[in-house]
């Protein structure tokens, strides 16, 4: 697969089927993985591939918890401005971001698979989530479908105790990447134009090129 | 450009050319990064371009600055444990990055292009570093090497205040990324194998694939 295509089409893919992943297309993703930089190429990454849907089928309520408190809690006020206005295009993102998130919530026990990754003494997330999105570009190269969330980190050391992470070595959790084969369609997520989120030499100086569609295809 | 390539070939890049990178290849670079996602879809971020060769000098002295301090105070340990036992594989790898590292400070001034990302209330970096990596990768695909550091941060809000980073409204510095045509060739980076840092539905649990050599080509 084109590298352009992978970037422009890797959105988050939360509606998958229950078929499992193949262990040489896992192996392959986070092989990919590992090839990201890290701070001083020190590497200190673990990456850990859940399958077994006895430990999915645990994680799956804490994930619900996780959820629920982030709409009662940190979205609150974006969901009542949705709701409020329905028609603008920010409140329609929203309320087909929360759909495909309860979808994600409702079918969590469903997944097939799911990524964690684990850092350690990092603090600006540098050194692990561009070995993430190598993941998930390679899954889409596969054509597995992935979504990345750290909203379990919500519920502080639940899951990481239950999947035996050793906190007292200082690993903490980034973020957890569902993974499974599409029930619906790849296709480039919309953004805000890059010449409304970009500048050139000095904050708020025009970057001097402009594009009100995405330059792919 | 095949994605599995440009995943396994975007390795730390820092001995570039001063010859510019064209306008429309950074158009190219930052319009793929805005593909990558962000919590709540909130697309929280500004990407600043920097080809100014007075704002790149002005810059270079603060990144001299950053990185002594990160000689002294940081890696202190690592660089006598490598001049301790200058035959070990870990040491040999500490120098060349030591190495590669003085470089970009001794030829900071003669960088084409600087890519800045900046996120607002992220404090996991999961919502910038996609968007960063994303960049790197399509700059790869189009030639253009590049390296990520956060090291500027040593400074505090310096380098911000010099390009104008509104911090009262929450804008934070999460990298700064060097980029142009490289004067050496692409190759893939060594890392521990990937069955050593990863587990399988358990911390410690073996992952159940094995591989010492990268499985791409």
């Amino acid at each position: 697969m084109d590298i352009y295509e992978a970037l422009y089409t890797t959105r988050a893919m939360r509606r998958v089927k229950p078929d499992p992943v193949p262990a040489d297309v896992q192996h392959k993703i986070v092989d990919a993985a590992i090839r990201a930089p890290t701070g001083g190429n020190t590497q200190g990454w673990r990456f850990l591939l859940v399958d077994d849907p006895a430990v999915i089928g645990q994680i799956a309520p804490i994930y619900r918890e996780c959820i629920d408190f982030l709409w009662e809690h940190i979205y609150n006020e974006r969901i009542a401005a949705a709701e409020a206005d329905p028609e603008s295009e920010a409140s329609k993102q929203m309320m087909v971001m929360q759909k495909s998130v309860q979808y994600a919530v409702d079918h969590f026990a469903e997944y097939p698979l799911l990524l964690f990754a684990f850092d350690q003494a990092d603090t600006t997330g540098g050194s692990i989530f561009p070995a993430v999105w190598s993941a998930m570009l390679a899954a889409r190269a596969e054509g597995v479908g992935s979504s990345l969330t750290s909203v379990l980190m919500i519920k502080g050391e639940e899951v990481p105790d239950l999947l035996g992470v050793p906190a007292d070595e200082g690993w903490r959790m980034a973020c957890c990447v569902p993974m499974g084969y599409p029930k619906g369609k790849w296709g480039v997520a919309q953004r805000a134009p890059v010449h409304t989120v970009s500048f050139r030499n000095h904050w708020g100086q025009s970057v001097a090129f402009e594009s009100d569609q995405p330059l792919w295809p």
